[in-house]
């Protein structure tokens, strides 16, 4: 497929919480919330993340760069710089993308005796 | 980020249903219902919910206040003015917020052994 | 809240398939499909679902009635006229309604030693 | 119901993952990732799959048909042709129909002792 412009510049999740605790084998099993980012432009996407809370200012930007034609899978417990997000706490994520994406928001919780798992598309900004 | 207007006035959630039953360690493992609501813009979001019932009239309006740029997670379980939400019981939800805000809806059911997960984007009414 | 007219007169939900199998107390633990309804509106809203199959003809009209400034739970499992909707068979469902309404699908599958549960934000016709 | 245009001809999923390994049964407890696409229209829908990567060029086309007011489930698991998607391995999947049609993903995934299920409408582009 030739390269072409989809989806939004800016998209949103609301209800990020990286559940604390994990059982089964890391870093598979690892509980974590992730995105995924598609890029099928012709263009390299350099993406900005902010992260806000419950009682302080937001975070970021955190860089993030998806190649022309490719996707990317982010994990958010590994966004350590400008600073780290807690575990167990709730954030939100606003992202910002020089070329349009496309992005879906998925959690992993492991941290009863079996996976729990949820996914849903983000919120696009038109 | 500078402050900004991002998303809708008003949410949707027409699919409540507050699990009834716990495994595990309260509060993180209590079985909930949950919003989580971002306020991007340079103003406090005022938010008024209303519930909606099979079989009885609307009760509301349930008050929350986010903070300018910041976030909110709240459970319904935590809802208790004007009325208590029963658990087990269908209701849907809507939200009229006084600046744009984006609404992520998700739910833990812990009433097996482990616990499961679902979330999705609140439906916004353009 | 007063009546109002929220969401859209017909929805789609292409991914249906009622897990076989039940581990746990019916019927709130039975594997099931269903749909939640939200009418804010002053009027019922009569709905009709169509079910669509991967090798016969669709099936329908299934009526379902929502009072006005009610919601609705409804298990596909529960749809037996004109026809029961078979077990471990993937359907699709097109709602349509008299009036605006919103609508979310979950499934719960509990054929396994621990409840699964998903949802997601029908697909509005516009 | 009469044969209708219903959705969009084309459909984004960013954040494929086929998880890698199984408990129980096959195949219905097989962790897999998979389509369902609705056709409401009159005529056979011609579809084309292009599947991209993290860290290569995008294969494709896979073809799908899906007759007239039929739906499709599609396990991403069994596309095996032009090359099979890799287990255990980010991936992103655009959808183009020569009709209009909807499209739902969702994922199970048995890696542990009991499964877990999630869901959400694939991304319409307009």
């Amino acid at each position: 497929m030739k390269p072409q412009k989809i989806g939004s510049k800016q998209w949103v999740i609301p209800g990020g919480h990286i559940p604390f605790g994990t059982n089964g084998k890391e870093p598979e099993f690892t509980s974590h919330d992730r995105l995924s980012i598609l890029n099928t432009s012709g263009k390299e996407a350099d993406i900005e993340l902010t992260i806000y809370y419950q009682d302080r200012d937001p975070d970021g930007p955190y860089p993030i760069c998806v190649e022309a034609q490719r996707m990317k899978e982010v994990r958010f417990n590994d966004l350590i710089d400008p600073l780290a997000i807690p575990l167990d706490t709730p954030y939100a994520c606003v992202l910002h993308s020089s070329v349009p994406v496309v992005v879906q928001f998925s959690r992993q919780d492991t941290r009863q005796s079996a996976n729990a798992i949820a996914t849903t598309m983000a919120f696009p900004v038109a």
